[in-house]
């Protein structure tokens, strides 16, 4: 483990960077200033860099546009992985037919929607139609009545044997700087506790979503884990799933770690990244280009 | 283990009799058929009786007038021992002054109210009175919305370092034949997990409850474990606290726990009980008084 | 929450005290000094004292005299309350004959032993003997072979649908100043987990163990939970159980809770004691009898 | 879901097959007679096949090696996909120098070792050498003693923030009919919750060993998720694993899942495979090669 300052002294060591958004790009008032410059950087220096995040609120495209609006241009729909990409490639392969019941806004599920198979909110399903309900999806935690829909949601699985796909492991996401919000990955394993099956999850620390950007790389060219260097703000799921996969990792204080808690945390979870570093902003100072 | 034709035969071993309330008494179409012969049997015999019920929404004055509306008027609010009096034991010795914020019908807050405290619904608390809020009870699982009153609970926790109080340990409850509810225990343990706390919990399997009865009996005389007897639906609740206390358990099969599926749990889980009978009704047949 | 310079204040406000023992009286390199001041000043002002301890290993007499040898003499065995006493009268009244079979030394397991129960270490149960084993009781870390015998206490979970009962709750021991050892109660849910049981614990913070205690007071006279007060110097067992319970707590810094830590624990748990104390030792300089 | 007599018949509609060894390919006693059909009629119609298997203990060379002593001959080490394989992955990428401390044999050691680093048996880590440990894994239940080895373990850990890797995530293993042993992923486990840390997995139903194998076989052609099936006997490792990588799934009767439970337990876990076989033996009336 290695403090840094710099965090183009990072960059220059690896080939392709992997982001966490949130705290890492993007705080609740908008963009880190000064963000623009590593993308600038990034760009000159002809790195590849993906966007991971436990996001599946919404499309890549709506991802991409929300970051466009913010004045930040270098993220495009093709750089995003989300986990809610991963949802939707579980549902291509493994639901063929009938109905994907969700909890989450009607924006969340359009994009998840494939050509055999019909969304329906939790709130749609009524005896007509609950035995053509082949999966549940978690997907947002807004877009649903969270005290009807979610005993709906336990008597469904209670009556139907299928498979339930949390779209985000996150628990709780920041607000304020002060507030949290409970994520539907905090209200699923709710549901999970109460049922008592086994859900399937995707998101970071699992390996999944780091599979999936290795192979966009891959299918344009060669490359190597040592190559790679994932940068993020959360020990338990950025760093924890980073060093897992094999990457190098880069622990920012410009998010869910705070500066002050930094060493008592890696002390006590034993997730220990590659490097420590203030924030993933290339500083002006620094580039001769 | 044994297995008992005749719940009357039980009853003649022992001096106290403790019954769950929900699938023992009552389901949710009403009292159990045939049950006020258990209670006619056990008054001709001047048999103790008590009800051991993990139920925060009402007071044991309300408790007991919803049993004499069904017909059952054996059933007195002095007989009644709920975790909402537990709750309520904990807060006057514990909690002396200032905001006891909870989640609950008004009713269910209002039962628990004493001299010097003062309860408010989640939703009344604000900036202007957050600092005297000194203790946040879970209630029950109605009389709040969901959404907006959980995501405020979980960041009233974050701010002060207050003890939060579970009046209800169930996960679930059942609604009708097929279906079930979200508890008010299932929403405080994903509110737990989120805020990484240690929340305090009253209710069955806990021996809290056990032991309010036992006092109460030992009040007015003098009485040994061995002459209770705890009769009960639901092995982890009834069964394992009725063992941990010391009392014999009498596992009926009129509720959660089905004939069909008796063995398997209870070799699943291993909570044993000293007898299984179908139901807690004396049959007429039986009596000869 | 009170911070307190002087710990003779907080005794004169209460009858009787309940003194956790490692980490209060004691630690690994012996007596806490002074701490015999302490309860010179309980006895001359004749207030009454308990130990209340998760230690299943020895007996109340032979705890006692590990005190005695150590040159406390004040700790007599009728003060000291033990999950080992929970164990014993568990088994007096709920396993009536046949075998216990227990992990632990075979000083620990000669305590709980009764007239009709036979106690056996895990080693020595065979084909021959498994079919009367009613009972598995987890005493000591210390007294079996961990590989053999715990594989061998899996494969009797599985075979025979007994009580498992946990004599100590506790997962670790502080063993020096630096490390600690594995307890028993550590162990036990490895064990728990893998079988997919529910074991039964006695052990703070449950509320059995300090009405075990409450119970021993009342047998001689009435008495009031707002005056005792409970000391430890865990927050998770002996602060959380005393608050459960309705008791004022105080934490002490002697033991496993550090001053530089415990406002981060504080927050962190929601456990929050009545008072904070460096240590529970009367100063000489405080008393003036 | 479907039920399927003919394995045989599951085999044809794909490439490339996944196999769990343990109740797929071998029990205590030995090879599942017939087995050696199945891999006759592979090689007859030139699919792929791997095992995919939790299993550390040896290398794949060593673990091929034992099926050709049973006389199955087509399992070459090439096709062997172990978690232990994952482990040694992660050595190489992401632990540079220093020693890796582990619990297991010497055999297990070996096979993990790699240029720059030392592997040394936790026993022999030491006041001497403990500050240049960097990685501690848990590879096998034998070859340590477990109390001293255990406990020395955890203190390790309390003093090294180092990764802990676990190459092993079944709890418990089969030894004969009857009885299990505890495997060094429920050691593993207990260790975690008694240090607090977060432990890495490599194993079932971790999608990190599908993906090892389907970069084996993409690295020599395309290859698409489609055309893979995965064969096993356990709902939670192989079915659930396979079903999250997007793979249809053959739950098998041979092993962990008995004929008389399977309808109960994928109702209660949720877990479907796609189809459920008796055995994955091809049956020689079947052929017709």
């Amino acid at each position: 483990m290695q403090r840094v300052d710099n965090f183009k002294s990072i960059i220059d060591q690896y080939d392709v960077i992997f982001f966490d958004a949130f705290g890492v790009l993007k705080t609740h008032s908008g963009l880190v200033p000064g963000i623009e410059n590593t993308f600038a950087y990034l760009k000159d220096q002809k790195k590849e860099y993906y966007i991971v995040t436990n996001d599946a609120s919404r499309s890549p495209a709506q991802l991409a546009d929300s970051y466009h609006r913010m004045g930040l241009h270098a993220i495009s729909q093709d750089c995003i992985i989300s986990s809610g990409m991963l949802t939707k490639e579980y549902l291509d392969l493994k639901v063929n037919e009938g109905i994907v019941a969700y909890l989450g806004t009607e924006n969340s599920a359009h994009y998840i929607e494939s050509s055999g198979l019909h969304t329906l909110p939790v709130s749609a399903i009524d005896d007509s139609n609950i035995d053509k309900v082949n999966a549940l999806i978690f997907l947002d935690d807004e877009g649903f009545d969270w005290c009807r829909d979610l005993n709906k949601t336990v008597n469904l699985l209670r009556r139907r044997t299928i498979p339930a796909i949390v779209a985000n492991t996150d628990h709780a996401y920041p607000l304020t700087i002060h507030d949290v919000n409970i994520a539907i990955g905090g209200i699923a394993a709710m549901v999970e506790s109460i049922v008592g099956r086994e859900f399937i999850r995707f998101g970071k620390p699992d390996s999944q979503m780091f599979m999936f950007a290795y192979d966009l790389i891959r299918d344009q060219r060669s490359i190597n884990k040592r190559d790679i260097v994932m940068v993020g703000d959360t020990l338990r799921t950025d760093i924890l799933g980073g060093n897992k996969f094999g990457l190098d990792t880069v622990l920012v204080l410009s998010g869910n770690t705070l500066p002050q808690d930094v060493d008592t945390r890696i002390k006590a979870t034993g997730i220990v990244p590659t490097y420590i570093c203030d924030t993933a902003v290339v500083k002006p100072g620094e580039l001769e280009f």
